[in-house]
């Protein structure tokens, strides 16, 4: 059996075996993640990232990551850091494709390699205040992924689908989320 | 006049300025920004970020920048990057906070800090699998500012719901956007 040999670094049993242990433990399932930003000048904001909380308790990354946004020099910022909505990009793609090695896991796939575009079109009218009729985010974000796997075409488009079918990114981009925001 | 004294490290003027040449070429406001997804290992990847298109051309990012994704060692990861869900985290808080800045700006307040504090609650049912009534991403985040400026709390509430209401990150998480993911 195929299966057996594949191994694209995900552990799938552990997965479905988390699968088996929440199904009767939802409250395990309930999950926060977090992130802290300070305003450092101009548009320039730095924002870390390390605890959240799940399975029932505080947790942590091995390692506190910070990540540096700001505007880029043709909208006379300084540049120090990617945009905030390429951050959504990034959250985008990387979702994906870690859906896709893993959906290949479960379904006996070898992966060679996946690599994805993500390309996110942006009226600048809509943040810039011209014409109340223009949004401020994405009008449209097309991702084009090119993946070299032990499977046939319709196998492999059929692991993107079902990816795009569990993940958590996909799902706040593509439908409203609940965002509070306030002062204290 | 307090205005002139006040310096936020925003340019404001210049803002104003491309909002006026905007007016009256719209195609130069449309913005296609990019990432580009390489999968490491299981659910590890590295997604870059530099070129955009933006004022009628190609546009550059001062420097390519890249960024580690991953899940965490609960999941029987490796924990290489901070997850996908939390980097709509960094952005939503980044994004907020260069708006802050702006306004502040245009409004005459002197910022001294800006923090906040964003939290994304999920159920982690819905990526899972286990009940399809749990939908896979945030059911709801929570952004909490901290603000101190040479202003009253109430004009300081007024920056930030200024700032939500031209934010392109709120609006993409708050509203829905198309997204097309294809395989070549």
């Amino acid at each position: 059996m195929a299966m057996t040999t594949v191994n694209n670094g995900v552990n799938v049993q552990a997965l479905l075996d988390a699968r088996e242990v929440l199904k009767g433990a939802p409250e395990a399932a309930k999950f926060t993640w977090r992130a802290s930003c300070k305003w450092q000048n101009g548009t320039h904001s730095k924002t870390k990232v390390q605890g959240f909380f799940g399975l029932g308790q505080e947790q942590q990354h091995k390692t506190e990551t910070s990540f540096e946004a700001d505007h880029p020099e043709i909208f006379a910022s300084e540049d120090l850091g990617i945009t905030p909505v390429e951050y959504m990009l990034v959250g985008l793609a990387s979702c994906l494709t870690a859906g896709v090695a893993a959906v290949a896991q479960n379904r006996g796939i070898q992966l060679r390699s996946v690599e994805s575009k993500v390309e996110g079109k942006m009226d600048i009218r809509g943040i810039l205040g011209i014409d109340s009729e223009v949004r401020n985010g994405y009008d449209d974000i097309k991702v084009t992924f090119h993946i070299d796997a032990d499977a046939s075409k319709k196998d492999i488009e059929a692991l993107v689908a079902q990816s795009q079918k569990r993940s958590a990114v996909y799902d706040v981009i593509t439908n409203p989320v609940n965002v509070t925001v306030q002062v204290v």
